[in-house]
């Protein structure tokens, strides 16, 4: 039994290699490189350890970072969706959904159930876990971005109020956080790498 | 206090991205890319999340993952050293506890007193989570050569009974666990892989 559980688990860890193949529209600090998926949930996972202080509430945080490090791994199958994208919708797709079990269901069935039912948990974001979880996803690329001369708002063109409605989520995680975001974004207003 | 913490924390934060260009010599699954230590990080945190059933003892899962997740920081300004380097000591050196010095000490203090203490339970090996969090750490190369013709040991020509001596320690973590490596060892010498 653990040596099948051991097998499905060892098969896990080698298909979830991809992710590091799926790349980001977002470029790495002060880089033209642009970021994948298995760099992003790493530095989101470490994001959450030293700003849970900052979080609104009591957070689980092995629950956050289980969702961090696993919340983008049915990107293997469906692929990185960029946020801006107005035509295709990020989240919880039917594509998604179908990844979602076809990957963790290599794992052992409970291990499978628990990782799908995180993953569902961050994608709905109403627990408190999720909304943190969520504040970190969209606190790094914000600050990559403002890093960056502009990063992906430059780029595709992406304007102060699309950027700000998808950043003021991170209010239900973190005030504090939010907080700085929004003068960040300001500041960026004012350099001139964010367009009002 | 908490506006001081933040703005520690977000330094921190853009700190470690530099962790994206720290290049190991092993290579990712089934590729000729290297591997770099935030990828490595990534992986490695995933793989304790489904295999913390094996290990050998009850272990406190959270923090596995925290010393997962900063275990290679120190190579932001220490660098990468190969396992089978036998010029260079790859633990805890001076270099890298200067490094930790540095690198944590962005943090506010309790937090840089934190890590830096999980990062030397780490590099000393002796606590349950230090060992479990070994045997990941020495898996990933492992799973990572034997799918990719030989890997570092055929670049580097490191023969089986180096690599079954850095390999054994996984027994201190988990048994079942050594016990796939034993095997996987095995058939990589039978296929030719690795040099007896």
């Amino acid at each position: 039994m653990e040596a099948t559980n051991l097998f499905r688990q060892i098969e896990f860890i080698k298909e979830v290699d991809k992710l590091k193949y799926i790349l980001r529209k977002t470029k790495l600090f002060n880089s033209d490189r642009n970021e994948n998926d298995a760099e992003h949930s790493w530095h989101l996972a470490l994001m959450a350890i030293v700003l849970a202080e900052q979080a609104n509430f009591p957070i689980d945080l092995l629950k956050v970072i289980k969702m961090l490090l696993i919340h983008d791994i049915v990107e293997i199958d469906a692929g990185d969706t960029f946020i801006y994208d107005t035509q295709k919708s990020h989240t919880n797709t039917d594509e998604e959904r179908e990844a979602a079990k076809r990957i963790f269901g290599i794992l052992p069935n409970e291990q499978a159930n628990e990782l799908i039912a995180i993953w569902e948990e961050f994608e709905e974001h109403q627990t408190n876990e999720a909304k943190f979880a969520r504040a970190m996803d969209r606190l790094e690329p914000l600050l990559q971005n403002a890093s960056n001369q502009g990063g992906t708002w430059a780029e595709f063109g992406v304007g102060y109020e699309q950027v700000y409605a998808k950043k003021k989520v991170i209010e239900q995680g973190s005030l504090p956080i939010w907080q700085y975001a929004e003068q960040l974004l300001n500041e960026s207003v004012e350099k001139g790498i964010l367009k009002k």
